[in-house]
């Protein structure tokens, strides 16, 4: 495999995986009861969730790392990277002696900049987004005689991430399918390379958000196309690397894409019955048999669970929202009149439904209602919809005209 | 291993381990690098939150289950509990066709109830507590002849639990110590026999939550006296079993105790450092580790991680009041000229510091307010305690007059 190389083959991966043997976490391959049960499908989960840095990025970035000659090792290196990438460039530059810079968006949470700070990597702010970065960070490698290391478009990091593939392999042996989330395309060009060299009768299905449909869109000859806000970051990439262009063209039988109320509730999924952690991204491919669940029925499915780096307001925001969409959550409005005991009485009757009242706002000064009258809000915890209504039907029969405010679901 | 006897040993786990293979999970051991640097130790998870129902309680149940003789699986078995032993036993006993009724309080969460309705059980709702369905449990089982599974006062529970243990030291066979929740003792009675009888210079350490120090006291000889709300129900268990202290006096090093704060804060490390998801009682050897960290230093130790059962409104609050404590989201209360543009003045402030407004309420009726005056409450994401003390010197160098409402850290 050499720097110009547009192919990465099965023995490169190989040469890969001897490499990281001992220097990445070789994750488990978690059947899931709970998710079979839910999906049809029998679902094996590859717990990327769990390497160092919480994402696969540890793979590809070791391994181009390792390929470094000792100059370039004593130069340094230069990535760009909001997310996974970075963390997955600084902990093991940091382990092998080597000077990191990563460039960020201006715009980056804290908590990332903080984190890879912490591995000991230089941050250098720059740019609206991780597009305006790029040209910056090919800028500075110039200026400081830095290597640049890129995501996606490199064959060592495909070589790294394709050894997800092999380990699959070697733990259950008959797959019929492996889900794989599209950013850069990286780790399916990798993947796909060493699943089908190994068995080509396997199935590797890629994932986009709907936001980001870019592999899709070259694959099937149509104008790019795309933006906006999505939670799964790790694989919102509008410029997918040429070399893995080339390989999903060849190598993957299918890309299906998924919108952003299948990722977030795949997130939610993935806590409540899977049990796993996951990003945005990571979740893509749950979130693709739960949209396309036919053609995975019966199957035995892989899914590449690829990160597990989620901010943790949003993922409490999340799991907020998912239980309002499942009516276990129901934020009430109650018209009252504004006198002592009424807060009472609503709460007891509220109480004799069963349901659970978790926060109270007492609002009395809405335009349109009464100076004799208030409003309160009032969030219940509640078992499904028919007890929500249970709940409003009791409300209204006892003079206290009510309704639900939240209505995600509807 | 019969009915009647007290002790149960390494043969018996060894055959309740054949028993279980192929009917539980084979739950992996990840080797934590991130929560090993955050505490100096190196941690190995037992990932007990992996098992079909969320919980290690599935071993026992099934061992327990297939332990009985055909006349009483035809009969059916009874148990009671609000927790996981309600889960484990249930979708245990369907499998094996075996008919179950779980007794749970009246005031467990619709979630437990209707998880254990989707296994197939009969569920009766009895009693205040948890205490109080023990003897109405019992009475069913003796009016309709159904066996009683108790959640840990059996020693094929216990042979059951201690499997655990034997898959430990087969992945990791020199660890110096296990660090195991105590609740009824089950657990621990049977991870400490299989361990000391593998390796008796292992450390066994037992966790309790402070509120609910049965074991400890019972050991220590100290007056039983506990009690309260803990987010380690699972452990929060006043009366362990006879055979399970016995063992614990012969073969348990230790028992710390951990408080509630620091059980709060280990699952939101688990769950962001650690990358897993715990209810409270499986953070409670982290907490420990956290709490009483001198002692694990250096050191090969597994936590196990016992279940995963965590509410989502539970588990959500968890995330933000620990992004509150780390200054990573602050609550500032500032006092403005009720009058138009002032809330884009002091939003403007806060962008100018870095700060990200997530929230804002707008009060214009206290009390202690003159009527021209009016409160703005708004939540900001920050960085740190400096970033909000910065943002609070800005905000009142500018004429607003500003200060922190949420504290918890202090």
């Amino acid at each position: 495999m050499t720097e110009g190389s547009a192919v990465v083959n099965l023995d490169d991966i190989k040469r890969a995986a001897d490499l990281l043997a001992g220097q990445v976490v070789r994750t488990p391959v978690h059947q899931s009861g709970p998710l079979s049960e839910l999906t049809g499908a029998d679902l094996y989960l590859k717990l990327e969730t769990l390497q160092h840095t919480g994402s696969f990025k540890d793979r590809g970035a070791f391994v181009k790392l390792s390929a470094l000659s000792d100059e370039q090792k004593r130069n340094g290196v230069i990535a760009m990277s909001a997310g996974n990438h970075a963390q997955g460039v600084a902990y093991h530059a940091k382990r092998l002696g080597i000077p990191a810079t990563i460039v960020m968006p201006e715009g980056t949470p804290f908590t990332k900049v903080a984190r890879t700070q912490a591995h000991g990597a230089r941050v250098m702010l720059h740019g609206d987004n991780i597009n305006a970065a790029e040209p910056y960070a090919q800028e500075v490698a110039k200026a400081e005689n830095l290597t640049f290391v890129h995501p996606y478009a490199d064959p060592h990091i495909v070589a790294g991430q394709g050894t997800i593939a092999l380990e699959l392999l070697e733990d259950v042996p008959d797959l019929d399918t492996i889900v794989v989330p599209i950013g850069g395309g990286g780790v399916i060009a990798g993947i796909a390379t060493a699943a089908k060299a190994l068995n080509p009768r396997i199935q590797i299905i890629g994932v986009e958000a709907a936001l980001y449909p870019s592999m899709y869109q070259i694959v099937h000859g149509m104008e790019p196309q795309m933006g906006g806000e999505t939670i799964a970051e790790g694989i919102a990439v509008k410029t997918p690397g040429e070399i893995n262009i080339e390989a999903t063209r060849r190598l993957v039988d299918d890309i299906l894409l998924v919108d952003e109320p299948a990722l977030e509730s795949a997130v939610q999924t993935m806590l409540e019955t899977g049990k796993i952690i996951t990003e945005g991204a990571g979740a893509a491919p749950l979130a693709a048999v739960l949209t396309h669940g036919g053609r995975f029925a019966g199957k035995k499915v892989a899914l590449v669970v690829c990160g597990s780096n989620i901010d943790s307001r949003i993922l409490a925001g999340i799991l907020m929202r998912g239980m309002v969409r499942a009516h276990r959550l129901a934020r009430i409005r109650v018209l009252i009149k504004d006198a002592p005991g009424v807060l009472a009485k609503v709460s007891d009757h509220i109480g004799q439904t069963g349901g659970n009242i978790v926060e109270v706002q007492h609002q009395r000064m809405f335009y349109d209602v009464s100076v004799k009258n208030a409003e309160l809000d009032i969030m219940v915890e509640t078992r499904d919809y028919d007890h929500v209504q249970a709940v409003l039907t009791r409300l209204n029969a006892a003079g206290f005209k009510s309704k639900l405010l939240s209505d995600l679901a509807e």
